[in-house]
C-alpha cells in the first residue's frame, strides 16, 4: 500500500485527460464544436487538469469558486485552493456561446480540450483588479498601496497576465485531449502525478520533498534539495517547463543542467527529476501555496520554500511565502492542504563555515559569504568569465556558459546583419 | 500558550524533587530512616525523576512494570517506556526492609531521596540475564546468540552494570532531596525540563530538535545540529553530564568545547546548550527511545538519531537505533511517544561535495571523504599532531589537545614516579 500523502481534496487523482477510444471519439466531436483560441496559461492549466496535478479541479472555476478562492483560499465547497484557475474569452466569443454548450479549446492548431460551459461571468476591469489585489499584492515595497498598480502594470508578469485577460470567464468541466509537446520534448522528465507516485511507491518513500525550480540550480538550490534528502525519504527536483517571463533561462537548458548536477553530486536513489507544464504566475505567497497544493497531487508532503519563493521584483517580503502557510485559515478534515512547507532561510557558501549555510546556521559576516547577483552572474556567464568559487558546480556553469555564449553570438550575428544593412525585426 | 510538545505520559511534568520547608522536613526525616547506599546509575535516575525528566515516572519500577517494559516497551498501564528504571539492594539490606517502610537513598554522604517501598522482588541471575537480552541485545555482530554473553560480560558496560546489580529490586515512589553537584558544577548548562521549556517558550519555539552528545562535538555532530536548525525552530545540544565508560572525555571538557563551537559557528538564538545527569546505558536502539522519551519532557519533539546512536562495540546495527522507532508497537492516544526521530545517515566532510554530506547526499568515494577513527584522533590529539582538515573546528581541537596533553603529562609523571622506585597504585 502506498505510504504517500493522498491527493488534495479527498477525491483521489482527478485526471481529465481522455485515452484510447474515448479520446479519438472526443477528438472527432471537437472538430464540430466552436473553436476557441486559448492563452498559453490556459493550455498549461488544462494539461495540469488533464494529468491530475490540479486535483480535485475538473474544470475552470465559476464565479462562486473564483470569489471564494480570492477571499478565503477555498473553493465554494470549502476545499482549500489558493489561486483562481479561470478561463477567459472575448465578449464576441462569449456572446456566441450559451450555457450548456460544448466548445473546443485550441492553440497553435492543437485541440487541447473540450469544455461544457455551465457558467459565463463578466470580468470587467474592476473585477480583474480586485483579483490581482487579492492574489498578487504582497507585503513587499512594490506592493505598497500608492505604488502597486503603477509598478505592477509595468513589472509584474502575473498582474499583466490577469489584466490582459479577455472580458468574460467561462466555467465548466473539461475533457483534456492533448498534453502538447511536453511528453516528447521532456521525455523522462515530464512526469504525471500518477507516474511520480509510482516511482515514489516503488522506492518505498513516505516523506517526499519537492524543490520548485524555474532558474538554473546553483549551490543554494542544491543545498535546499540536500537538506530535504537528509530529512526526508527523497526529493523531487521539480522544474517548471511551462512559460516564464522573458529573460529567464529556457527549460531545456535548465533540465540539462539538473541532469549533470544530479549525476555528479547527488545519490541518484534519493532524487527524482520532474517537470510540470504550468505557467508561472509570480504570485509569491499564493503561488507557494499553489505549488504545495499541486505537489501534494504528485505525492509530495514537504514543499521546500526558500527566500522569495515565486516572487518577482520587490512585491513580496523575502519570507512572506513561508509565513502564509501559518496565516491561511484552518480547514475541515479532508479539505485542507496536507503538503507542509519545509522552510529554509537565505542560503549561501560561507568560507568560515567551510560549506553551505543559511542565515539560521551561519553567524559570520557578509564578507565571509559567497553571494552573487543574478545580473553579475549573467554578465560573467555570457562573457565566459570565471565565476566566484563555491557559487555553482563547474559542470552546471559550463552548460550555462554555452547557453549564454550562444545568445551572445545570436545577438552579434543580428548586430552584424544590422550593420551590413539588414533591418532588425 | 506553549506550542511545545507536552511531557510524556499525559500527566504534565512529574517532578519528585522537594523544595523549601517540605525539603528540609524530609531531610530531617531521612536522618532517622534506614540508609541505603546507591549506585551512580541510581543517583542519576533519581535526579532525572527529581527534575521531571523521567515523567510520568514518580519512582522505581515494580515487577509488573519491569516485565512489561522489557517485553512490550510499555509500563503496566500501557504507557510507552523503553528501558527499566529499577533500584537494586543487597539481600541483607532487603531482609531488613518491609513493604511499606520508608528508606533513605544515599551516596558519598549525600542523601539523594527518600523512598516508600511498596514492592520487593528478587532479581536472580536469570532475571538479570533476561533483562539484558531484552534491553541490550541488538542485531550487531557481537549480539549473535553464540557470542553475546561472552563478549558482553567483557565489553558491554550496560550489561555489566545490570549483571552487577544486587539481588533484590525495591520499587515505590521517591521524594528527591538533592540534585548533587550538577547545578553548581554545570551552572548554566545543567537545565531542568521546566527550564528548557521556559527558554523554548520565550523564543516562541514549537519544533525543537535535540542532539544527544557524549563525545566531543566534531563537524559531523555540528552538521546534524545544523540540519536540525535549518528545519526546526531550534536545537538543544544536550550533553550527558552523568557517568560514561572509562576513556570517554569528561563532561567539563566537552561542555567547554561546545561553548566555543556555539560561540564561533552557530547563530546563538537558534541553539540551547544543556546537560542532563543520567548515566549512559549503551543500550543502542532502546536507549535511543529513552533519549527521545526524556527529551520530550524537556520540550523536544525531534530527536536526532545518527549512526550507531548510544551504541558500544558491534552490538548494534549501525542504524538499528533509527529503525526501532518504526518497529515499536503503536500505543493508545496519550500513551505513546510524541518525540519523533530525526534520522541522519553517516556524515562526513567530502572534498568533491565541497562541504559536509552524508551517505544519503554524497555520491563520491571513500577517498573523497574525511573520516577519522576515534583511536587515530585520540593519538593525534595527545601527541599534539595536526588533525586532518575539515574534521573538526580548530577552536574545539585546541581544547581537546590541551585535555589529552594534560592526560599524557599525568601518565608521564606517574611513569617517572614508577621509574624512580615508587609503586603505581
Amino acid at each position: 500500500m502506498s505510504k504517500l500523502v493522498p491527493p488534495h481534496g479527498g477525491k483521489g487523482l482527478v485526471c481529465c485527460k481522455l485515452h484510447g477510444s474515448e479520446l479519438t471519439a472526443e477528438q472527432d466531436k471537437a472538430k464540430g464544436l466552436k473553436q476557441i483560441e486559448i492563452s498559453a496559461r490556459t493550455k498549461g492549466d488544462l494539461i495540469m487538469m488533464g494529468i491530475g496535478a490540479f486535483s480535485p479541479l475538473n474544470g475552470f472555476m465559476g464565479k462562486a469558486d473564483w470569489k471564494s478562492v480570492c477571499e478565503k483560499y477555498a473553493l465554494a465547497d470549502g476545499t482549500f485552493w489558493p489561486i483562481p484557475i479561470t478561463f477567459d474569452v472575448s465578449k464576441a466569443d462569449a456572446d456566441e456561446i450559451k450555457e450548456g454548450d460544448e466548445i473546443a479549446l485550441v492553440r497553435d492548431g492543437e485541440t487541447y480540450a473540450t469544455m461544457k460551459v455551465n457558467e459565463k461571468y463578466t470580468m470587467d476591469e474592476s473585477a480583474k483588479k480586485w483579483e490581482c489585489e487579492k492574489v498578487f499584492k504582497g507585503k513587499g515595497e512594490e506592493s505598497a498601496d500608492d505604488k502597486f498598480w503603477e509598478i505592477a502594470m509595468e513589472d509584474h508578469p502575473g498582474v499583466k497576465m490577469v489584466m490582459a485577460q479577455k472580458e468574460v470567464n467561462l466555467a465548466g468541466p473539461v475533457k483534456v485531449l492533448s498534453e502538447g509537446d511536453y511528453p516528447d520534448k521532456y521525455k523522462g522528465v515530464y512526469l504525471t502525478p500518477a507516474e511520480t507516485r509510482a516511482i515514489f511507491d516503488e522506492r518505498g518513500w513516505k516523506d517526499v520533498a519537492a524543490l520548485q525550480l524555474r532558474n538554473p540550480m546553483h549551490r543554494s538550490h542544491e543545498y535546499l534539495a540536500k537538506i530535504a534528502v537528509e530529512v526526508c525519504d527523497g526529493v523531487l527536483i521539480h522544474s517548471l517547463v511551462g512559460n516564464l517571463k522573458p529573460g529567464d533561462i529556457p527549460a531545456e537548458v535548465r533540465v540539462k543542467a539538473i541532469d549533470v548536477l544530479v549525476d555528479k553530486y547527488f545519490v541518484k536513489d534519493n532524487v527524482v527529476q520532474g517537470g510540470y507544464p504550468m505557467d508561472m504566475r509570480y504570485a509569491g505567497p499564493r503561488e507557494a501555496l499553489l505549488h504545495a497544493t499541486f505537489r501534494q497531487n504528485y505525492g509530495v508532503n514537504n514543499m521546500l520554500i526558500g527566500r522569495d519563493h515565486a516572487g518577482v521584483g520587490d512585491f513580496y517580503g523575502l519570507f512572506e511565502a513561508q509565513e502564509i502557510f501559518e496565516e491561511i485559515p484552518s480547514f475541515e478534515p479532508g479539505k485542507g492542504l496536507l503538503c507542509k512547507p519545509l522552510k529554509i532561510d537565505w542560503t549561501f557558501y560561507c568560507y568560515k563555515c567551510d560549506g553551505m549555510a543559511s542565515l539560521r546556521t551561519c553567524p559570520h559576516t557578509k564578507e565571509d559569504r559567497v553571494i552573487l547577483s543574478g545580473t553579475k552572474l549573467r554578465k560573467a556567464l555570457s562573457e565566459g568569465q570565471e565565476i566566484v568559487d563555491h557559487f555553482g558546480r563547474e559542470e552546471v556553469l559550463d552548460i550555462l556558459r554555452a547557453y549564454y555564449q550562444g545568445l551572445t553570438e545570436k545577438v552579434e550575428v543580428k548586430m552584424q546583419g544590422a550593420a551590413s544593412g539588414d533591418t532588425m525585426k
